[in-house]
């Protein structure tokens, strides 16, 4: 049988998703859990292998096993066996053909920059700092030259293994998040595709701050965009403020991972 | 010279608050940072010893020293040697009659009950969980016989070393933070007192939850109370949704701890 789950988690303690000999990673420690309530083991596949640092308030992934057991076992027998900064929300059995990664049709990803002159302690490796001011209007302005459907080479990390570097980007919004006296210190970018390169986001963001605090005019972004040179973009901002936040299935499957927000969570 | 800083920090990673030989505590992380831009060591006195686990978006300390240095130094230069989750938010000098804890008029403490069937994994160690449904209004209507001047030993720590159990709670409030679909998930209750009890805020969120839940009709709050006897009440509740949110103390002193409610903080 096929079991999808939706998980939770904050990256800050793991080395990444993906499993890897002598480290602790997030897909080792779920298919360990795994092994423990159904006796056997599973590989687990995930829609996205987020990076080292990189949370996630919706990831999903699917795995096979020949073992009966209902639903919440795996959800609260598998979370009893996770550490506390991992969870299971839920667990949905699905037809074969379903595959975490491959049946995906769109994923969402969350960015929170933190501005503000002394860095973080309570929101530490939970949003990328800068102690810099944002100009919010210039990195609209940019953000929207990155909209549709393009090449995003000058976005991709060299260990990128994208079959293909043209995405669609369908969303990036900011939003801000305003505290009473504390306006635009708190911003959260939006980003949807089909499908992201590696490092994408970080890479955007890194970018659009560039633009924000006035090293690049707005017109820097589509000349970025249009050369597909990497080396020509800004640095790659911290894995920290980056969340895994949806990813969208065919209808026929009825999952919720991406009408649902996931909890709140923070 | 007298100084002042605010600071925030999660407590998770520390046994607490006050420097205790072979563990690692908040007081001697400060203390030590202190040291080391000052060359001297100055005792660091708080506004409120809070417990292991506990946090802290408006913690206010101050020390004396004769050393000069530059407010950034005692912000951006004693941060640059703390772990990352603590962080100084602002350094004033003020006169030497004021002291961080008895100089106080009233504090500030914040909790946040998480109500979900599933435990956190993003919101873990920041929240106090319980998988049960919560009755709002039977805790708002059994919060409303705490209020005011009383004797709160029904609530107080056998290990709790204040002169008195007479204080005067001003403020206990519940505020709902919802989410679309999530209503009545994240609860935040506001506690403002002259002082407080050691676990005096923790027994009383325990209180409110046996209510909120069903397990004690709301008449039991006032017979609680009347009863001064801590044998009687519920189960204190964790520390990890707590946090330290603000210390007021005389206007001559013109410190931003009241008013300001702290940065975003999760």
């Amino acid at each position: 049988m096929r079991w999808v789950l939706g998980l939770e988690y904050r990256g800050t303690a793991f080395a990444g998703w993906q499993r890897q000999p002598q480290v602790d990673t997030l897909q080792a420690r779920l298919e360990a859990a795994i092994e423990t309530i159904a006796g056997q083991f599973s590989t687990v596949h995930a829609a996205g292998r987020t990076d080292r640092g990189v949370h996630a308030s919706m990831q999903v992934v699917h795995f096979d096993t020949e073992v009966h057991r209902l639903e919440q076992a795996w959800v609260r027998g598998v979370n009893s066996h996770l550490p506390d900064d991992m969870a299971v929300l839920w667990a949905r059995p699905v037809e074969a053909p379903f595959h975490a990664r491959f049946s995906a049709m769109r994923r969402r990803y969350r960015y929170f920059l933190y501005s503000h002159p002394v860095r973080p302690g309570l929101l530490a490796t939970r949003v990328g700092w800068l102690h810099h001011k944002l100009s919010l209007q210039s990195m609209q302005e940019a953000a929207s030259c990155l909209l549709g459907e393009h090449d995003f080479s000058a976005f991709r990390s060299s260990e990128c293994q994208a079959k293909s570097p043209i995405k669609h980007l369908q969303q990036l919004s900011l939003h801000t998040h305003d505290a009473p006296g504390r306006q635009g210190e708190l911003i959260e970018l939006r980003f949807t595709a089909n499908a992201f390169l590696h490092h994408m986001v970080r890479n955007m963001v890194g970018a659009l701050v560039h633009v924000g605090t006035g090293r690049a005019p707005v017109s820097w972004m589509a000349d970025l965009l249009a050369s597909r040179d990497r080396s020509k973009g800004a640095p790659m901002f911290a894995a920290e403020g980056l969340y895994l936040a949806g990813v969208e299935y065919p209808e026929v499957y009825q999952l919720p991972t991406w009408h649902d927000e996931g909890r709140l969570f923070w």
